[in-house]
């Protein structure tokens, strides 16, 4: 009775692939979409996709690469980045943050796209991040990921003048359980010219940096 | 015994001038604060000023000029832009947006960057949008404002490749009063690459476009 | 000690079979509930039901049937639709929406309406549903699922002049977790009379239809 | 540098005028647009006018009519409704719902659709609601208004057939002040196929039923 | 380190065993303060304890009684209550309230209060609760559960003149899950006289009960 | 084209007199209203009347009584109180909370009961409150009136054997600005039996309070 | 009918003076209770009240002394503070947080308490923050007031060791309106040992600053 | 690719090692975080360790040793307190908060500072905390934690003259479920002086308590 519609002209209008959203699918939905993609010769890229789901997939796809760190599966060769500084810095407040942080990372190597990326950099211990500095000179675009109050962001864009995508970590408990107090608080920051993401959305700011990339 | 510690070192740094919150300020102290900002040779920009609040600060500072629209003061020459089309696309999905629309064209018009406005081109009735989308091409950076279920910059990132900043705007009653459902919604979307600024932030989405234009 | 009261005459006076929300029943309690609806010679139909109680309640009653995607059960013949095109067509945004889909199909099956379903026409690639305009024209009533900023009844309700049902789906994460998102977009939109039922609730939007479909 | 673009094919497409949105407009605003209609021989409808708003609209355009009651604004001849019983009855839970009724009333009456009005007959004294069953019969389309805890309409829904379009009203203080609790029980409703707009959304409640209405 | 201190003067001054809150205790902690209980010669009350941890609970102490559908544990012979009609009914909406009725009226028992059960007369069928008025002529105090909307504490405060103690129960999904529509319904209800205990706090409305019946 | 309906029959069913809500009233609602409960020779009571529309309802009808701390407004001899000590007692965390009492105290006396009043006992001073339980022993009902954390109520009911309704009162700011932080902490209130009513609901409490009584 | 118990003793127990709370009280029911202060020799101190109240209490009391920064009144001699450095310093991010800074800086000054304040220190321009560390060397307890995102405290808190108390202030728009976003990112803080208190609660601030200062 | 970058120097800016938050973090990355910091010759600390990862990082780190009320884990020898009464008081409202109470006491361990613990003090049965008034003269700081409402701290303030941390604490159910309302309650508190920390954050309360301890 039902059936997916993919959106094979993605890349065409907007430079990406589709990217297929894996939390609420079955192994078998992902694994006949991965197989349309195959078959339209696109890259095929799932994310949030669990370990058992993705051994499901594997099982009937060996092709597939599983990218545990990032939950993500990907169908087709990532293309190589070209040589140079990487263009993007991603940053995290702490090593809690680590799939998010691998998430953006590979949805920007889906488009060769590489990344610098600086963990646990948090404001608890600002030396850390004044220390980083000159090292972010060279990046283009900066995501900057944070769970508990996400105030990483805000102090970063007071310092550096590049474009700035904050991504609100669901990493924390009590009032910043789930992400929210760190979402609001990017909102809100008093930092001129932060732009903000959804909790955890690791995919859409890496999609975000790469239409910023376009004007290079 | 309280004073006010202006961040003149904004342009070097960030390549910004510090714009001032007038909201909570009284007009003594946003008189005080346009003085500085003259004494140190810097533009000055006030944003959220009540017509009353604006008056006062016009009766002490004549050379203070007012804009109504987007209910903001300047003080100093503003930059004239380069010629050639507009960087900037301005968005909004109706015309109760206007003061969101006209807070953000003024803080770039500060920066010496051209906008390109289209007002009222709400999903409610599309046409009026897909009309528009070859005029648009020309634009680096849209930014796109919108009240209510703030649906307007979902549908543009998923037919447009540059960056995209969505400004929830606080049109609306009931349940999308204040804005929240236009901002909630904007960070919801299934269209990917979104990024979203605080509601009326018409002045930050101003300042993230700022940053992105830096890398043309 | 405690007993359900059925409410079997329901259909006199709304044309309806009342439905089993099966969620916060036991096993038990839904193979008492269906005995009696057979007694009472009604068609028995159960909501919600986990694959688990499912299985514990065919092991006792053999008769019923599993809707799996439905997440339902039934006991009894369902009626055969009347000939001709579905007077009812249901969208969704995602493939992700299936369940919800299936439980607003099944609803109306159980009162001899036919569905026209119509899967993954999201807004982020907007061409796939502007090409299905025209095969929507033959409908009645349509019932629209979408879950994260929930944007697709909107921007429907712009396009075509039937009643509309939005249905919010609890598809997505972060700050549209739990379909809260979804729907305060629909019930917040800028196009003129969708009506909105709760999250998730297909069975709500099938009974809609049914009720709307009386005017014929 | 700013300008509305109408939807003029609104008719065309949906059956339906532009109805303007006028509580974030300026009374400038509201007789521009106004004059647009009139140049277009469309009947002109705006909502949410504040009485300071409507008498400098009527003072730049006498042709204009005030409806006190419903908080808006018209210009031009409204339809005659055709003979027989009104095919829409609006019920409320109190008198203090009268601007919401009546918002719904004028635009049907735009539409030509005339409306069987039922006021006060909350489920606090339930008799009063039964007593007027027998006179519901003859309604197509139901639109139940209430306040407060809102059940109002999910009493309906177990009661009688048709389609019936829940409006939560803003009338409450502490826990229900601003109609969300109204809504939010309105979604919940257990009764089945109860729909829901937008909190005292006279207008989408009336734009819901005209498309009902089609079917006929 | 740490110790429990317990209540054992509360039947003096309130009239009341003191009921110990199992949810976040553990088996052992159980244990123990049942003990202490059996001790001091005062009967024990558990509430919220998981079939699990009730049976280590009495796998150690085999004098305790398991009450499954109250999920409550006790210690100690219950009192019998007097002859005569119970003097508090206990109302729901729906079967699905199972747990929340059984723990209020075990609460009751241990204090020597008989209950008329009154299930599954919710709203959505009018006739089911308006064919019980009768029955409730000779109780003292109504305990009303209700889920999802919460209308039927609403409902029954406009019918009768008795105390109505509303329980809002966790029942329902999406904008009801959790109870907290059902809870906010109740405290803004338009019928007059009624009073509210937490979500699922069938223990809580027994107590109240409770003190309304020493005036007798 | 509208009228209300008032419930003139709730004195039978309820013992009550219909309180009229008169916040969202004009005067000239609340006239016609006041005049036919006179007309009917039954007590009018109009709760929530600001000074200036009781200044216009006295002007058109003389006989009215304005109650300012109460902010109610009567028609009609109120009846005399019984002699004897007053069955209820009202107590109040502060001197702010001052019209609420009165709005309980007002309605009682509608219906003929005494009232004792103890305001300014709250819990930060808790001496205050310890040093007036004697007092409170001939009281047969409590309400206690508390705004900003709420904890007169929880500290009342863990101390006497009555029963308790707790009123929010929105009294404070920031996180306990409008009274749901005084609501919710009486809601999840450690102490058993303690009843609640919405914000600021001091006539909800007196007709709860009332209630109780009948069973002396 | 009605009477304020003050709590006289406060000073005694706890070593502070009882602060009025004024907002929700008339400029008659503050007159009384500072004459009672007055008449007990105790130092009266009032919080928020208005410009016109503050005028209404001054005409009938001329030997009170108006605030106006603060929004207070006091009554008595304020004692002076002893010599040597402020053991309180009081950060902010903003001149727009002036008011909470003066009520804390009064409240301390009725008890003898001098403090340093460093008015507009926030994150965007981090330097102005950490060019005053060593002025901050010899405070004993510090006191930091931020709206919007409020990331002073939490950054403030990761490089001195005293201890901290967090206001946020209610200063901001959209998502940060109303402090609570403040609020939340200091309850959420990643740094170690950071306090916090209600939304612009200067006063409670510093009685939680001379509870800390006993110690000395 | 990914790193840890510890604070190593926290000990020398504030006085405290380092804590880990342990809940998002795996046993592989704990289990290197701790041969870091034992590498370094620090104290190690990880926080809500659940049972099963303890088990891993003891397998792999025998001298790593297991707190288990605390959920914690420590590599290293902490220091003996020195003699005298403890300087801290923790008390609880009752014995489900034992958790957060061992986390607050085991992190003071860490940094030399003994506790005296008082459980089970609820605001309930208010003599049970009016007994141990006299016990808390010796205390210094106190940290107040509570579940349910919370009330515990705000009594605790009235009573008492130190600095009192409240720890709002996730135990509760329905509306207080989580903790927030306690939190609430906390912030809301009407008693002069108390500071609140995040839900359950008993490692938050004893570095509050160790910063305050800074001034003896
Ligand atoms: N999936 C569903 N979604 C919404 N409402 C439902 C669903 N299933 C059953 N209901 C309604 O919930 C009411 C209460 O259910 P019950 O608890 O089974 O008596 C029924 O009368 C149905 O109208
Ligand atoms: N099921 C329940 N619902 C509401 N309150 C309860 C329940 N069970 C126990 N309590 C109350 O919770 C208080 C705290 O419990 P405990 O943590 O056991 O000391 C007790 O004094 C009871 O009054
Ligand atoms: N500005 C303020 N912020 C927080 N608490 C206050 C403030 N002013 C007074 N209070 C407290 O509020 C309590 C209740 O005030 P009142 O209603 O005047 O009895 C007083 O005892 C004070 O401890
Ligand atoms: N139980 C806890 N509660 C609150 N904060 C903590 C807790 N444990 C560790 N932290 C803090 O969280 C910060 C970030 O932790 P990490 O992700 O391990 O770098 C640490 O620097 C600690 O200050
Ligand atoms: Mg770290
Ligand atoms: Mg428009
Ligand atoms: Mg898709
Ligand atoms: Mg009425
Ligand atoms: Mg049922
Ligand atoms: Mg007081
Ligand atoms: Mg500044
Ligand atoms: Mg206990």
């Amino acid at each position: 009775m039902i059936d997916a519609r993919l959106d094979l002209k993605r890349r065409e209008r907007l430079g990406m692939v589709e990217a297929v959203w894996g939390e609420h699918k079955t192994a078998e939905q992902i694994i006949t979409i991965l197989e349309r993609f195959s078959a339209a010769d696109e890259l095929g890229l799932v994310t949030r996709v669990s370990p058992e789901k993705a051994d499901a997939v594997l099982a009937a796809l060996p092709a597939v690469k599983a990218h545990a760190h990032a939950r993500c599966l990907t169908l087709g060769e990532l293309p190589a980045p070209p040589p140079g500084p990487p263009p993007v810095a991603v940053l995290s407040g702490g090593s809690s943050d680590r799939s998010v942080v691998a998430e953006a990372t590979l949805a920007l190597s889906c488009h060769g796209i590489a990344v610098d990326p600086l963990m646990d950099v948090g404001v608890a211990g600002l030396h850390r991040l004044l220390d980083q500095l000159p090292r972010l000179e060279s990046a283009v675009v900066l995501i900057a990921c944070a769970g508990m109050e996400g105030a990483l962001p805000t102090v970063l864009a007071g310092l550096v003048p590049q474009p700035i995508i904050g991504v609100p970590v669901s990493v924390g408990y009590g009032i910043s359980q789930g992400g929210r107090t760190a979402l609001e608080g990017m909102l809100a920051s008093c930092a001129p010219g932060l732009t903000v993401v959804n909790i955890d959305n690791g995919y859409g700011a890496a999609m975000a940096a790469l239409r910023m990339l376009r004007n290079r």
